[in-house]
């Protein structure tokens, strides 16, 4: 039996991945009446006394809400909320079993970014935090920069800036080990959704000058105006000698490439353009933009990718968990400056002694992680 | 320490009284590629193609959202979505630990009824029934009536359905014991909020012919015009003499006194001018219409409330998890002949040798009673 067929056969048994279970006794009627009527009165009144007290006597200092409307849904596209469902659940495993954070997949029967931006807002009171999951783009963005702005609890859109602290992640270490710095490389994005804007965006403020992105139609530049507003934004803002061209122009003399696109978008040719000691994060799933062996072959010094049966996985399990962890304790909006602590927390799980080229971030299992990126958040 | 303080206390240790649990082991990789990426790719597929195998593959068959807006908890009024929390939080562990049936609390950030009734439908797609709680009249009326018709799955406020059927459940023991039948009886209903409505429609359904409804203001009568919507129109559906005066005036020979009002609302007076082996279920929380030796002193033959110390507690308890639990899986809307089955099949739960004025329900411990109201349900 392969995976997909083991996959289908465990979630008929589930029938759901997720149970919510009590952690009051209610054996008898004083334990009813301490959990339920009349106690429950009690915090009841203190909440509505002071709303700060929800944090003190209810589960919304540890719960997440993990919201979708189904539109970009893996490589699957456009599914639709029932269909999501089952990725949704799964997402809430990862995040009880990697942060110890409640999570609750919320599926939204809508795609009209006004009214999931009021959905949301509406049933916030019971949450700690909100996960925005496999939203489309550009919608995606509006909806997150609007709920970070009219919400008071961390809003997070983990394809965009869970992948991109990732990938910051993988990239510090990767440049410790080839010696070469954040000022001075060239650096390739190819790829120029959700997470290919959000991944620039991310390494610009970290310090990256120059970056070149890419997507299907060629090199952005900054005098792009027929791409989405994230897109013409971002476009002016990199690019530094604004070159023209398609990926194999961006590629020549690059330090580093990272493939947010699809299958086969690099070949061995663009890698042999690239510079001495080349960083190849080639993420696409579950094929890669090119198969880290070939990418070897070509030159390249360390490859990446998002499979857990390559070296160095980037896997956004790596951050979400401890960022949630964090955030929803510490009440703060995640910054720009935030992200930047959690990746280099991350790169820091990786002891120095063991730092090669094969082994740039630490495994989604070992443990710890969760923990010290949360603490790093707190802090 | 006395309930309050002990409840506030464990409330506080808890910090939310729900945890979110996987059921799938996460361990290593190979786990990870069964109930998260690439596997869970094939439910949504599945799911995608039909919706329906939602109900095969994913939580929505066992998961109920348990939804406030906060306008009408416990005795404590309109005290907000946060204050809110802890009840419904109480809620889902009852749902829980008596049916079996996952629940999550979902508190909304508005008292608008078209809001409410957006919302519900939006966030709809993982859940596999309504429970509407705590929401005040008369918009609880509308809300349920409209999500009833506008979604596919049951909807159910318990407020008003659970507390009328397990009324219902208490009345045909109780007129087995004094051999009154349901045609003959003058039945009285003080209180004509939601729960008092409820009751009433549900009591005339099951074919009580005479019933009397009171207020604060006396009897409703055919020609009231000045209540709101639901109370002007079930006002004209009963009091087949149209008596008209004051609660005492509506007592007088009356067989059964139903009371959903407040404190002290009957005296030994009225009681006294009842019919002999008279019937009152005194349901105020948490000091009664009327105290139970008060009511037996002046001739009462049964007496029931809403408490746990005294004998026949009239709680629904013993009504939604079963509900829930049969509705969800034989996928139905909850009609009033479905709720009479389950106040029969909660009737019979009472052994007849057992049953006598002191126990005319079982207890709210006793097994099997969800199981029960839900195999009736699912006949």
């Amino acid at each position: 039996m392969n995976i997909n067929e083991e996959s289908l056969k465990k979630h008929e048994e589930w029938k759901g991945k997720l149970e919510i279970k009590s952690k009051a006794q209610v054996n008898n009627s004083h334990d009813l009446a301490v959990a339920y009527t009349p106690g429950v009165a009690q915090p009841c009144i203190e909440i509505h006394k002071d709303r700060e007290n929800v944090y003190k006597y209810t589960m919304k200092g540890n719960t997440v809400a993990v919201v979708t409307d189904g539109s970009a849904v893996l490589g699957l596209g456009n599914i639709g909320p029932e269909a999501a469902l089952p990725v949704m659940e799964g997402k809430c495993v990862l995040f009880k079993e990697f942060g110890d954070v409640n999570a609750i997949p919320v599926c939204l029967d809508t795609q009209d970014t006004e009214e999931i931006i009021k959905t949301v807002k509406i049933i916030a009171p019971a949450f700690g935090g909100i996960n925005l999951e496999d939203i489309s783009a550009p919608r995606c963005f509006e909806i997150e920069e609007r709920l970070k702005k009219e919400l008071n609890i961390p809003v997070f859109h983990d394809d965009q800036h869970g992948t991109a602290i990732v990938v910051l992640a993988a990239l510090i270490n990767a440049l410790k080990l080839t010696g070469k710095n954040k000022e001075n490389i060239k650096l390739v994005i190819n790829g120029s959704g959700s997470a290919g804007i959000a991944i620039t965006k991310l390494l610009k403020f970290y310090g990256v000058e120059n970056i070149i992105l890419c997507d299907r139609n060629g090199i952005l530049t900054k005098d792009d105006k027929n791409k989405n507003e994230a897109q013409n934004k971002i476009a002016k803002e990199i690019n530094p000698e604004n070159i023209t061209g398609d990926l194999s122009e961006a590629m020549k003399n690059a330090d580093v490439f990272i493939g947010v696109s699809g299958p086969d978008a690099v070949n061995t040719e663009m890698v042999k353009s690239m510079n001495m000691k080349s960083i190849i994060f080639a993420m696409a799933n579950p094929m890669p933009e090119i198969m880290p062996d070939k990418a070897k072959e070509a030159g390249a010094y360390i490859v990446g990718t998002g499979r857990s049966d390559f070296p160095n996985q980037i896997n956004n399990v790596l951050v979400f968990p401890g960022i949630f962890r964090g955030a929803i304790k510490a009440r703060i909006q995640i910054t720009e400056e935030i992200k930047i602590r959690a990746a280099k927390a991350i790169a820091s799980m990786v002891d120095v002694n063991q730092l090669n080229p094969e082994n740039i971030l630490p495994k989604a299992f070992q443990q710890g992680i969760a923990e010290r990126v949360a603490r790093e958040i707190m802090r």
